[in-house]
């Protein structure tokens, strides 16, 4: 499965509708599944998307507000009766060892997995956890409690070697690898081919930046700049900012602003207010400040 | 609202599915809503009903399993969020005292309404509410941890009194209510008018009886006898007792059995068990002992 693709789980807000469940997405990287935030009702979701619960690698939440994770009570129960023996990592703010376990102590007694909490400093932009092929690191978000966002980078591919170069010079097996990370070739001769002549760039990696919930920041400028894809919260249309600032979240308007000043690819808006029907003017509202954006909605598929 | 109606919000069993939500119910009394187990969704299947959050009177818990309780965060959370002032009491096992309070000291601290435990005794047969028109009572099942159901009873209506009557015996309007509850009339000359020639009786008490999560007990037999509705779990099928005893559960098979023995008007099942895509043979064996069964669905609303 050579893809990375994002899949909306909930793109609703604190008050799920019956439009909109609470805040989850999954993000498939080459069949590993990562989710970010567990709004209640994660689980089914998960399920109806068709995705794998033996695949789910890691768990990233964002903030202890409960539409951001009190799926997890119920996804961990099922993780448990599905049999899953390995272990799961938790990243999140360190207070929710104190929340989970009482209730994990009562109703996952008979678990035979590990739930491991790895303690995140929301306040810092720092690498919390790499694999062959990403890595992951926080981006410090403004809002009511310590809340972080999340930077998914795909890894530096080796570069592709061209197949003449390799009949050309009589290029050893051995010696391919190397030339793939950037190695040049001496010939028998002695001729230094360099590298640059032997092979072609692998593509560009793949960035993903998660943004919820959060105030309009534009300190997370630098962190999230020319990334593939942003979803950044936008809870709130511009006419009612005051409740976005009273309520540390964003309006559309100012999630298209932060994508334009981060000259990101294209930006995702979701974490949408219950007061709002129709999403359609929020989408508006941020194509006027940046036309490269899509509105989340329950069920969405999206290869980055 | 002159009416009791149930409403299915989830009839699945531990693992929900895609075709079902974990274990919730809501008993409307003539308005006021009772609902009776909360397993994660709930909320969100509440709105889909078109329930209005502010008729919610109590809170029923049959006992402290994810699936019948995991939805109780979350609910309380949009209680808060939509402004609820008045006490919600929650009827449970002692225990979810020490369950519910840390998530909602952290989660629900701007909440403006007190959510009271009352503590059960789940092995008991006791009232443990009533108000103007119903009482509700616990009823003992079997299970692996501790587990009751809830028996509602409408209170005695008074009997209606007729109209001729009144007119013909010149009766006061001042003894009317006691003649309705039951009083003879004396009239100026000294006659005695017994209370049978002046009332027709009040219509029956209806009866619903929730039986859930139970192995088959003819114990609860003598407590739900002759009610209008039993809602008996039927989690699997009588091919897998075997599965069923291991896990106190009962077979559809079981549950009809139980229906016949106590003379109810109507059963109704669920608590699904994910190993059947299809619930009609599950329907079809209950009906072969006990023909006035309907099986439950996620949306059904009946009036009882």
């Amino acid at each position: 499965m050579d893809k990375i693709e994002l899949n909306i789980l909930g793109c609703g807000s604190a008050l799920p509708t019956t439009r909109h469940y609470p805040t989850s997405q999954v993000l498939n990287v080459r069949g590993n599944l990562f989710m970010i935030d567990a709004g209640e009702g994660a689980q089914q979701q998960y399920r109806r998307l068709g995705l794998k619960f033996s695949r789910l690698k890691q768990i990233f939440i964002s903030h202890l507000h409960g539409d951001h994770c009190f799926g997890l009570f119920g996804l961990l129960s099922t993780l448990s009766l599905l049999g899953r023996t390995g272990d799961l990592v938790i990243h999140a703010y360190g207070e929710m060892e104190e929340l989970l376990r009482p209730v994990m102590n009562k109703f996952c007694r008979d678990m035979h997995f590990k739930v491991i909490i790895n303690p995140l400093s929301p306040w810092k932009n720092e690498m919390i956890y790499e694999d062959r092929t990403v890595k992951v690191s926080t981006i410090p978000l403004k809002h009511g409690i310590p809340t972080c966002g999340f930077l998914f980078e795909e890894k530096q591919k080796p570069a592709h070697i061209i197949r003449e170069m390799i009949d050309f010079y009589n290029i050893p097996v051995k010696e391919i690898s190397q030339i793939k990370e950037g190695a040049d070739f001496i010939t028998e001769e002695g001729e230094v081919v360099p590298n640059s002549r032997l092979t072609t760039p692998a593509k560009d990696r793949i960035k993903y930046a998660y943004c919820s919930d959060t105030a309009y920041s534009e300190k997370i400028v630098p962190i999230i700049e020319g990334v593939d894809l942003l979803f950044h919260e936008a809870t709130f249309m511009q006419a009612d900012l005051a409740r976005a600032k009273q309520t540390f979240h964003s309006s559309a308007m100012q999630a298209a602003e932060i994508a334009k000043q981060a000259c990101v690819k294209k930006l995702m808006i979701g974490h949408y207010s219950a007061r709002y029907y129709d999403i359609k003017p929020l989408l508006e509202e941020a194509r006027n400040i940046f036309p490269e954006t899509i509105a989340a909605y329950e069920g969405l598929k999206i290869n980055i």
